[in-house]
């Protein structure tokens, strides 16, 4: 039957299965299932297949799933709960699970607390090995891991930790205060939860222990939640780098394409298109004051577009690489560093500019067949922008990690914008130099 | 001491401390370590630094790094080894961990046989609990993690697993076989390294066993490995996204703003510059061709770059919202799906398009004082351009899955430039329009 097949089958490909299944179908499924296997199976559900289910099941299945669900998942679930479902549910439940639920309901989406889990195994230091080991077979069934265990003093203050393997390599006779680690990388409650995820892979951990204000432990932070917090921090960062803002205080949740509300969307997405028609104005209106240049040559209106779009191209390409290289820590906000980038970035930046001068030129030259003074404009605005966009675009993330931004939050849109009205200065600064003759004659005429 | 701060100090952050240090120190320093305490720091300096290191150490302490290192970084080290060092190092190594050796450095470079360790622990299924137990406390030292353990067959079959947790919860006189998890999650060496990483991901594993094309174990990739590859993935597919060429195969290494060599990091942008320049001909040969048009308005001209930009700003935001939803599992290459996102990003495109226009068109007004023909023709082109943008964004991401290739590689320059093609074609094509008249009447005159 459905029991044995779910007890076979993992819960995410389950959930898969089931994604086209209709709310109704789902919850009579899950029903068949016993209490703690149906809250293992529905944790895994996506937060809105959550909130939906949740509202056609019996009051009863709720109040079991609320017993038996991870804390960290449970917390979150009760979160999205509206206020009279809350002032129903919490009767029902054991004085304990109450307030555990409160305690981490209480951290706002974002922060690391809104990722802990409070099953954890914890020890006092005075136990010996064999004491705290049965202390961790009998528990072991309701944890989340129990291959750290975390040494706890009297006032739940974190004392050190040992991991499974330390304890049953150790003398059964030692106390937990001879074999544990101290000093353990921990993590507070109200940081941002990206900086635990962070810790996590920088020193290899299976989870994170977590601390609150008052220095007492709240639970960990597991690796499984690491790597989906960093998925989805690092699926953001590409949108951001896409052009939907840079609005990604502790709180905010990030744009959905299927689920983000029409008010939200548009306010996010519309707040930059709006920065960069102010940047497309002040362009533009400096090319419309060129206008006599353009009426005497008006082919080299055409190479406009072609000119500034490869700044903002190289400047995209070098944006990103130095972005990239500063997440990976690679790359530092040190004078050391932005020299290192430019020594390299320079000589790439001039022979791209060199290579598509000439390509755009003879290429201006068969399709267009302009004349020589156009060509050397257009080859001279082609090199510039291409070489100057390389090296913007190398300085700008260590322009915003200066002033205290993310490199992350510059955008591929905002860097072409910028790349555009620096390339309509060169651009036409060098028809100016390279042209003067030719306009005065056209004056006098 | 050194040893005994050494002792303290997580690798990681002693690696960091020792970034400046010369070589000369470095080695020094390690030298002071025990072997083994030694090998695992520096398995935790970066490739580049490892390389120098080991140049500068002396043969006898070599021999001592590939006897005592974890072996997925040592099979790494050796292949970047000259071929003149590993004559010499094979030798002086015992037959076990030669044959180690070159069975995980056979792997290509991005392969899940690349990233994988032989440090695991495996029992054989007629084993009881408490003879798995006694084998993995014996082996404990040694191995990478010990709380997956792996049951093989006499063939070296992957049979199921168990976990620590399991087997100490388990009746001591039940057989392995009876307490195991069968049809275990598994990889293929052969695959790419990615897929490891994702399953890890997906399933929550600390750790992912791996067979080879005769269906024998090989090894296991740990989850600390798998958050490293899905990091750097993230930050590669944000430099694609950038606009460096989407040469990601198994083989291919990353662009590093700072190690890459030269002509290497001038081919792979180059590549992409010039398939832009081409896009960038075909625009402005399309704009040269009215010039009849703009030598009658001239300051159509002044407008070309913020319509087209607008257009290549809103498909980059919703391009990167499906990439973003694709690379969470949340979209799939489903016409219902597809229908899903475009439902969604229609209104929001439409209103965008809308208030950017008008803002356009006021700021014009204000700006250049342009009549209410050139006003039109500006505000309709705008909002179709930035309308059309979003939806051709949103569908591109389908386009690319739909060919067979990874959406993660659309550049935000391409989708730029396409809508550069497509925004001059809206937009000349609304100036003939609405502006017929004016044309007609200039030419009788
Ligand atoms: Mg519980
Ligand atoms: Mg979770
Ligand atoms: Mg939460
Ligand atoms: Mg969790
Ligand atoms: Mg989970
Ligand atoms: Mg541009
Ligand atoms: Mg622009
Ligand atoms: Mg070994
Ligand atoms: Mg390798
Ligand atoms: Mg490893
Ligand atoms: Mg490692
Ligand atoms: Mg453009
Ligand atoms: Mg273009």
């Amino acid at each position: 039957g459905f029991a044995h097949l779910v007890k076979r089958t993992h819960p995410s490909d389950l959930v898969e299965a089931l994604e086209s299944a209709s709310i109704e179908d789902t919850v009579a499924l899950l029903l068949l299932l016993a209490a703690p296997q149906r809250a293992e199976l529905f944790a895994h559900f996506p937060p809105a297949r959550q909130d939906e289910l949740l509202r056609a099941m019996p009051r009863e299945a709720v109040v079991q799933l609320f017993e038996h669900m991870p804390s960290d998942d449970r917390a979150d679930l009760f979160n999205r709960l509206g206020e009279e479902a809350r002032q129903k549910l919490l009767p029902a439940l054991a004085k304990v699970e109450r307030d555990d639920i409160l305690k981490l309901a209480s951290y706002p989406e974002g922060t690391v607390g809104s990722v802990t889990t409070s099953d954890y195994v914890y020890v006092a230091p005075e136990m010996t090995v064999a004491e705290a080991l049965a202390h961790v077979r009998a528990t072991a069934p309701d944890k989340e891991t129990i291959y750290v265990i975390y040494v706890l003093d009297q006032h739940f203050r974190l004392r050190g930790t040992v991991s499974l393997r330390d304890l049953l390599l150790a003398d059964d006779k030692a106390t937990v205060a001879e074999v544990m680690r101290r000093d353990p990388v921990f993590a507070r409650a109200t940081w941002p939860r990206l900086k635990a995820a962070e810790l996590i892979r920088r020193y290899g951990l299976l989870a994170l222990p977590v601390v609150n204000g008052g220095d007492k432990m709240i639970g960990i932070v597991t690796v499984d939640d690491a790597m989906e917090i960093e998925k989805r921090e690092d699926a953001s960062q590409l949108a951001r780098f896409g052009g939907t803002a840079a609005l990604t205080s502790a709180g905010s949740v990030d744009l959905d394409i299927l689920n983000t509300p029409f008010k939200r969307m548009f306010g996010v997405r519309v707040f930059w298109l709006v920065v960069l028609t102010f940047f497309g104005i002040l362009t533009s209106t400096f090319v419309a004051e060129q206008e006599e240049l353009l009426s005497q040559v008006i082919v080299l209106a055409a190479f406009i577009a072609p000119i500034v779009d490869m700044g903002g191209n190289t400047g995209s390409q070098s944006a990103t690489l130095v972005i990239r290289a500063m997440a990976l820590g690679e790359v530092k906000l040190k004078w050391r560093d932005l020299w290192r980038v430019i020594r390299r970035e320079l000589p790439v930046a001039a022979a791209l500019g060199v290579v598509i001068a000439l390509l755009e030129a003879v290429l201006a030259y068969f399709s267009k067949g302009v004349g020589p003074d156009v060509l050397l404009v257009v080859g001279l605005a082609m090199l510039t922008c291409t070489a100057l966009g390389g090296i913007i675009g190398a300085l700008l993330p260590f322009a915003a990690r200066r002033i205290g931004t993310d490199p992350a939050t510059l955008s591929s849109p905002l860097i072409t914008s910028v790349m555009d009205l620096v390339g309509v200065f060169i651009y036409f600064g060098i028809a100016y130099v390279v042209m003067g003759d030719t306009l005065r004659q056209a004056a006098g005429a």
